[in-house]
């Protein structure tokens, strides 16, 4: 029997995808950016037919390609187009919220579930599971394990991998590893979870999870401020923490030209403040009951920094629509600047206090570059992930010529100033196919030894997602 | 040369010890359950003297064993009494505060600084280092990472592990491996930090790391109340949580036993209540900055529970000397259990909901195997990490025969429910030498494979404390 024929016993024709055409979504990222060849593509119902889909590969040596909703931005779900073609394992058909469990504030489920999905479903036991991005409408649970996936409430609420208590996963040889225990402390051993989250598919296949649920926040209040540099809006931060620290939930930077290119190309966007100004913050108090005036309070702070002279302006939201409505300027970032030009999207964090530092020197950088390249600037400021963008007009870019050295060469200049203030070219978006050098250029050879001592110890044959995350050794 | 010239070369004769009475600090635990035998203790100064004993160890094939403030309750950095003696590394040397960035939350500090001057230099910058012991004036904080140290603030602030975002190990081979970045979003492949903390030195030794510090709490309240089953606590928790999420800093259990056993064996220790109450629990809020009445919201819920029959009577801290006085009969269990009798201690965590139910069985299932053991109750509520101790006086342990088949059994039966409600037997404590039989018994075998695939990937020799955390391969 072929491989094929084998999985069609194990799972049953209609989980087995063969065609070209039935497989373009899982063998295509959405962006249309990477394209590969898979074998087949598997969608399994349950832990167990996915841990007999492995073994079947692990006997016939054949990689496997673990994929969730496929939204990722560095091809790290998306097959190879050269080598061996894998079989795709598709968790869609693994979506049951198993248990919410108020009282211990967790929910097990399945890693098919839709990240929306999840929130939701905490939302209707009055819990709120925090991590939210811009592709959470169809993003899987899977696959923002499998990436540790950030976003905008990091700075409250840590990463995919901090709201994570217990996981299950099919190692590489078929055995299923199941740890899914709703505990907040445990002892016992070393804590293999962390292995799995963040390792994109070259460790395990994540079949389940138990997550940390967080009380729902209940109140909220949330202002646009203008301010005239970056490092204004660093003193803003710290000031924020010192007077509203547990209530902190939101703290997002973007420059004047991103804030542009969002009202020019959205409708229904509108700059918040009526005088101009370099940057601009969005920050967002809330709360899970308590008595206090949360507009007060942030009019208390505002109040303050304006008098010493640290902000120009600001507004804050009177409403629950207009605090929506300035939410969606800053979730329009990515429609605008796709729609306005070429975009070199880098994805660096350095400590917050050196994000003023990372944006002059990054800026100087990329000017004596590409001189003609806009700056635009947007980030999450309350944990130094800055996401710097050298812009391009779609004429001046298609009239380039040495497109990929020109940006190589400007994505290397802007990681090098992150890796110079002790930060990283990676934040939230992963390696991947796409960042597969700076593993070679930034990480110590110490990091990458072990690496591949952990991949070799768990993936002797390296059948799972090879050639992504790991560069070959050399 | 012998192992212990070579040693005196590589970093001076000061900083070797040999006589047995000299050594006896590091051969020894604290409670003097445990003692061993070392070849030699060796006090480096800087990471590259731990390389450069660790490399010499390795080329003669001799154990390692780590050693921070000695002070864990599982024998864990103790050595074997026999086997191959270790050489003992003593990080006490390694004391530096590197640096604070109070902009960026970090700090940056050497493996032995003792936790309580971590908390303390946090404080001087006017930030917050949450991890909290009892042992904390003398335990270190590479030996707090190498346990994945919990205590009274995982409820609000996590375990050590949430808490660290860098750090550096010396590797079996002697190799030096250095992630310092101080940075909250890093997804540049497989997180290694968290395979070192908890590890119990078996597979790294600490010697530096990144601290994540939090805005220090400038407000409290505090509570104590009195109330009459576990499941009223449980009801309370949720009662907090959703009232007053942001602010909950606090929420310890015990039962009247073991509070009596304070107050009639600790010196100007009080029952906070004037009525007596079946169970107790503390309740502390904290904020930073903000304008919230803090009292006035405790009270606002304590009178909303007592309305409702949840809780029987309450008094609110009127002053910080009250609420430091309040804390101390939370932290004079320990002294109060030593000088009162003999017990067993148990260290179970079950998912909260479960608590009742868990203290509930326990109960029973001693009382079928002891029915003359006290039944002392205390525990971390917020966190569903709950001290269950039989006690016995010590005239009635002392007439015993079989005390050590007597106390494996009543342990077992205790952790056996632990267990089924989805627990674990060790929440905080670790595994150490204590719990090795554990190990076998509620870990699963794909859960042992594969920690023993991790140890031998990067300890082939099994020299990093040996016959400690995972028991041998049968």
């Amino acid at each position: 029997m072929t491989l094929v024929e084998e999985l069609v016993d194990l799972v049953g024709k209609d989980a087995i995808l063969v065609e070209d055409a039935d497989m373009a979504f899982a063998t295509e990222d959405w962006r249309g950016r990477y394209r590969g060849k898979a074998l087949c593509v598997t969608r399994p119902a349950t832990a167990d037919q996915v841990a007999a889909i492995v073994a079947c590969c692990h006997r016939h040596a054949v990689p496997v390609l673990a994929q969730g909703g496929n939204t990722g931005l560095v091809g790290g779900s998306v097959p190879p187009s050269d080598g061996p073609a894998p079989v795709i394992v598709n968790l869609e058909r693994m979506r049951r919220i198993r248990k919410v469990d108020p009282v211990n504030n967790t929910m097990e489920i399945e890693a098919g579930c839709v990240l929306a999905h999840v929130q939701e479903a905490a939302r209707e036991a009055g819990r709120y599971y925090p991590v939210s991005l811009g592709a959470e409408g169809s993003c899987q649970i899977g696959g923002t394990i499998a990436t540790n996936a950030g976003g905008t409430s990091v700075l409250r609420y840590g990463n995919t991998r901090e709201n994570v208590l217990g996981l299950e996963a099919v190692l590489p040889d078929g055995t299923i590893w199941s740890d899914l225990k709703a505990l907040r402390k445990n002892n016992t051993g070393y804590d293999l979870k962390h292995l799995f989250i963040g390792s994109e598919g070259t460790l395990g296949i994540v079949t389940a999870a138990v997550l940390k649920l967080h009380p729902l926040p209940t109140r909220h209040a949330m202002a646009w401020i203008g301010l005239s540099d970056p490092q204004a809006a660093v003193r803003m931060l710290t000031l924020m923490q010192e007077r509203n620290a547990a209530k902190l939930s939101g703290f997002e930077l973007m420059n004047h030209t991103q804030l542009d290119l969002v009202v020019r190309h959205v409708p229904q966007r509108r700059a918040p403040l009526e005088t101009e100004h370099n940057w601009h913050l969005l920050v967002e108090l809330s709360d899970t009951g308590g008595e206090e005036d949360l507009d007060g309070a942030l009019q208390s702070v505002l109040e303050r920094a304006f008098e010493s002279g640290l902000i120009a302006d600001a507004v804050i939201a009177a409403s629950d629509g207009q605090r929506a409505a300035l939410w969606e300027i800053r979730h329009s970032v990515s429609e605008a600047n796709k729609k306005a030009g070429v975009g070199l999207t880098t994805d660096c964090a350095v400590p917050v206090s050196a994000t003023a530092e990372f944006i002059d020197r990054t800026g100087a950088a990329v000017r004596a570059l590409a001189p003609e390249a806009a700056l635009v600037i947007v980030g999450h400021m309350g944990d130094g992930n800055v996401h710097f963008i050298p812009f391009f007009s779609f004429e001046h870019w298609n009239a380039l010529e040495k497109r990929n050295e020109i940006a190589t060469a400007i994505r290397h200049a802007i990681n090098d100033v992150a890796h110079a203030l002790g930060g990283t070219f990676s934040a939230e978006h992963g390696v991947g196919q796409v960042s597969l050098k700076e593993m070679d250029r930034y990480k110590t050879p110490a990091d990458l030894t072990l690496m591949r001592a952990i991949k070799s110890a768990i993936d002797p044959r390296g059948l799972f997602n090879p050639g992504r995350l790991l560069p070959p050794a050399t």
